[in-house]
């Protein structure tokens, strides 16, 4: 998507380690115009699917999930990062480790929220190695829900979680996909 | 505003310890086109404050947050809670209060979002006694910027954190205000 990459590239800040810097209108700061216009571009690819449903985890996934339900004219529901290790019987689980800030989140859905009937859209604002991916997948499994597929803002692909997610069958769509990332810049796959 | 009281009616849940669950529509699962409705109520309240920017605080503030910032025209910033009580150099940050959770946190705004020449709302899925709000105020007046207000999906009014802030001379408007509530349901202020 041409405006998500023109802004990356203009107000984007790569950081040493493979850090990308998005505050300035993604994730502390917002541009809302350009949620709507990524929520836009996830219902071409994703229009057809029937998507009644969309599934991020907090906080930096809520906006455009839900600028998403929105344009798509349906619930979203966020995983809720857990301060317990004692899961309740009424929620799905799954343990999601934290590229950003180390060790291991356990995230939840409540079970009345996500359920057999659902087909699911994962959206976020991040695909690095994947791991909320994998971890928001496997709540949909435990719920019976069909995941249709993932609705990103930027991913890296160098970090390999998109690929990893792709080779085992899951439909995985980036607004922006970043090849390289160096001190000089960084470029778009082609 | 008539739709948000009778969806709380609907599908909140009155629970011990002066609790509203609205988990079904709210702060798990979340109705965009309520959050679209909310947003413009809050348009015409508010629409001729020259608002520039919409404040509020992870996590579950940002959903209504990102609508409101969409309706009003503007970005939207929200103050991240900190895991570390080294707070840099390069943020605005308060102390909170959490009602639900117990304990302090710590929130931060970045010093390059938030400044002397943005007119701020406010913008929260719920006001109980306040601490959020004074923590977000205490944000804008480190920043020099201007509150022109407070925009507040679900008051409760009966513990006193709106009173308080209106006494000090803050608008606060709230979608839906609820006077009491006791295991028989719950009553709106008239």
């Amino acid at each position: 998507m041409k405006k998500l990459e023109e802004r990356i590239q203009k107000d984007g800040k790569v950081r040493p380690g493979g850090i990308l810097k998005v505050d300035n209108f993604l994730n502390h700061q917002i541009d809302p115009q350009l949620l709507y216009d990524m929520a836009q571009e996830l219902k071409r690819l994703y229009g057809g699917e029937r998507v009644n449903k969309i599934l991020t985890v907090e906080a930096s996934g809520i906006a455009i999930a839900a600028m998403a339900g929105y344009v798509f004219g349906c619930p979203l529901v966020f995983a809720k990062k857990s301060k317990t290790k004692n899961i309740s019987d009424e929620v799905w689980s799954a343990e999601v480790e934290s590229f950003t800030h180390g060790g291991t989140n356990t995230i939840v859905v409540s079970k009345e929220y996500l359920g057999a009937n659902d087909r699911v859209l994962i959206v976020d604002d991040f695909l690095a190695t994947g791991a909320a991916l994998f971890g928001l997948r496997e709540i949909c499994r435990q719920a019976g829900a069909e995941v249709v597929g993932a609705g990103i803002a930027v991913e890296k692909a160098f970090q390999g979680g998109g690929k990893k997610l792709r080779e085992e069958g899951m439909r995985v769509e980036s607004l922006a996909k970043i090849a390289s990332m160096s001190d000089n810049g960084l470029e778009f796959e082609k």
